[in-house]
């Protein structure tokens, strides 16, 4: 749960440390690549996830030009000694020793609002952009959400009756809503160890460079979405399918005649007074990747999360519909969420492309592979936006040293108000 | 001169029009494609030079996280009809003709720092970013400028002193001022109609694409640069040669420790109050492409012209030496000029990477293919910034409607002040 035996710890992985990409030209084996996939190898990886623009085809989400609006700072030194016990643990951890144990690259808290805490590790700085990773997938959640609040995306629809291309797929015939919350019935595997699973066939598929001549599978995002197959009946269970987001990206496209990036600029990310641009990865026909692909900076991450926290209202002008950020925060069904078999996350459920923690402070979370995170914690008016560059995948490895992290904070936060409220 | 009888004209080949890369996916004739060369065949290049980074792997030029200081405006309704008469023509035109004819995609004109015209054609909109093909050199030339007036860089030295790894090709024996200023003796045909011109072994060192299976030759600029073979002597003639600015990057990378796409978000980018990041291409190995990779809004390039107009000064705050500007503004020989044959641009001549009118009125410009540049006039107190699509890649094609204008537009602003002050 700690350290990760088979891989170098975060001071031995640190990217400014190995020194990735620097010098004219860098040393030979100090140069990353996308097309041999060396860029995503650990811990050149940790080089990576701030750096994917160098890399691959992206698309800008444009801010607009106006000045930021800053977030107000109140910075605190009690957050480092905040102690919990790591789950499956008996011995406690201190907030501080938990950031290299899971590889964060840079974390910010935010209480009523203000910055009470702020850490950059490694190469990623305050003016740098990220990879959110899945992260991504709550974002386009939100914009479906804010649409079907506004009556212009129907969730009751099926998929085929906005996407008449998905009709012979298995996204034909489910519901919108089905999509949103990743109920489908879909035969997706995620299993990387799996070189037959279908997370391969999508990832050649959206691979913005050109194809090896052999190649015969789907070209783009969308083709391979036309060939997703079904699996089990929809609306049963929610099984985590990054398919999804892509279809829900479709739809988003078809039904506003923007692409998910466009979109997101001009309902969302120049409505923040977000300080960077973010970015998207595309594929060969310029879609952008829906699943993944969003870059961003870590204070506007925070400024994303701080708007839903406050009912999709930032710097009194609303953003989102009350009645989204409702559907975001109510969540899904825990009984097809439990069917999932997160057994880290008992109790939690997953819709509108977030997840729900369903304890009593109402938290909920963005979640990206690799530990990237936006924790929304309602009770104690406390939100986390982290990157990170876990060596592994799999944010149950990331976890353990997280969420228990971050509930001790918000009772550390909810305990220090109530003392100075006496 | 006027129209262009092989090619449609602006109006039938506006990239808004003809819907690039517009739908869900767009429809197979209007994608475009970074490794077959179709999105840069005309007319679609009018779409992919407002979206370089859609296409190509790019590295980031920060602004920073600071407020844009905005240009102060004070539009004018008399510009349109300013009229000139076009080189070799004896018919007036006016501005607003003009600006059609040579497939403006966006220009600014600045009089005495306030913003007094502006328009966008076509895909380019205020927070959009458009290549600045080799007006790139103007600033990798103002870095290396500012380096020399501030004694880090000595413009005296070999360039073999900086890079030993050229010692052995043509550049290695050329001074730095040499590079700076195209005065070098080296082979490096840029005739786009030869195919065993060098510029095209240039170019497939720098595409970051995966190499051929039967690709040989140099894989990055730098190992390109190693292979750049003499013809003629140093320092005798001016020949524009993009492999110089290059060189030239490289030296900047080896004194800085920066490669140049850091080197100016730190030393300008971040000190102009600019509006949006700018970007750069990267090679394979994330080296910018220093000489016609940057990519950035129009108002933004127009505040880097109106800081050099100046005298480095901009807002208050100096962000050149005085000494490099003078350098800049002083242009280089005229007669090493006149040996290149540009008869359109009679007694002017280049240094520091800028083209030097010597006309009374001390105009300089930065000036890339298809109509790139910024035009400085400092007896009028007026700097012009514009982006362009034209479909003939040599200035030559544009400077019959554009350098008239400008200098018409000179003339009018000054005899309204000089009728304002009686």
């Amino acid at each position: 749960m700690a350290a990760q035996p088979d891989y170098p710890d975060a001071a031995a992985s640190d990217p400014a440390k190995l020194g990735w990409m620097v010098g004219s030209p860098p040393p030979a084996d100090r140069i990353l690549r996308f097309d041999d996939g060396s860029y995503f190898q650990f811990p050149a990886m940790r080089w990576s996830v701030s750096h994917f623009r160098q890399l691959m085809p992206t698309v800008n989400v444009s801010r607009g030009l106006g000045a930021p609006v800053a977030l107000p700072r109140a910075l605190r030194s009690d957050i480092d000694a905040v102690t919990f016990i790591p789950t499956g643990s008996d011995r406690p951890m201190t907030w501080q020793q938990s950031l290299p144990v899971n590889y964060t690259d840079g974390i910010v808290v935010l209480h009523r609002g203000k910055v009470i805490y702020e850490r950059y590790f490694g190469v990623l700085k305050p003016d740098g952009q990220h990879a959110a990773m899945s992260v991504t997938k709550s974002f386009v959640g939100t914009l479906a959400a804010m649409l079907v609040a506004e009556g212009k995306l129907d969730a009751a629809r099926r998929v085929a009756d906005y996407v008449p291309e998905l009709a012979t797929s298995a996204f034909g015939s489910a519901t919108v809503r089905q999509v949103m919350d990743m109920t489908t019935g879909i035969r997706f595997s995620e299993d990387y160890a799996d070189p037959k699973a279908e997370v391969w066939a999508h990832a050649a598929a959206g691979n913005p460079l050109p194809k090896p001549a052999d190649y015969s599978g789907p070209r783009t995002y969308y083709e391979f979405l036309e060939t997703v197959q079904p699996e089990g009946k929809h609306g049963e269970a929610f099984g985590y399918r990054t398919a999804n987001t892509d279809a829900l990206g479709w739809v988003l496209a078809r039904v506003t005649g923007r692409s998910v990036a466009q979109l997101l600029s001009e309902r969302i990310w120049s409505r923040l007074g977000t300080e960077q641009d973010a970015y998207m990865s595309v594929d060969s026909i310029g879609t952008p990747f829906a699943g993944g692909g969003l870059n961003l900076g870590l204070r506007d991450m925070a400024r994303f999360g701080e708007m839903v926290r406050n009912g999709g209202v930032f710097h009194g002008q609303r953003v989102l519909p009350a009645a989204a950020v409702a559907d975001i925060r109510r969540g899904g069904d825990p009984a097809a969420f439990a069917k999932a078999g997160y057994t880290q996350l008992p109790g939690w459920s997953y819709a509108n492309m977030w997840w729900v923690t369903n304890n009593d402070h109402g938290a909920f979370a963005a979640r990206g592979v690799h530990g990237q995170t936006i924790y929304v914690d309602p009770k104690a008016e406390m939100v986390i936006a982290r990157f990170a560059s876990h060596p592994v995948a799999a944010n149950a490895a990331s976890d353990a040293t997280s969420l228990p992290a971050y509930h001790a904070l918000a009772l550390h936060l909810m305990q220090r108000s109530k003392a100075a409220a006496r």
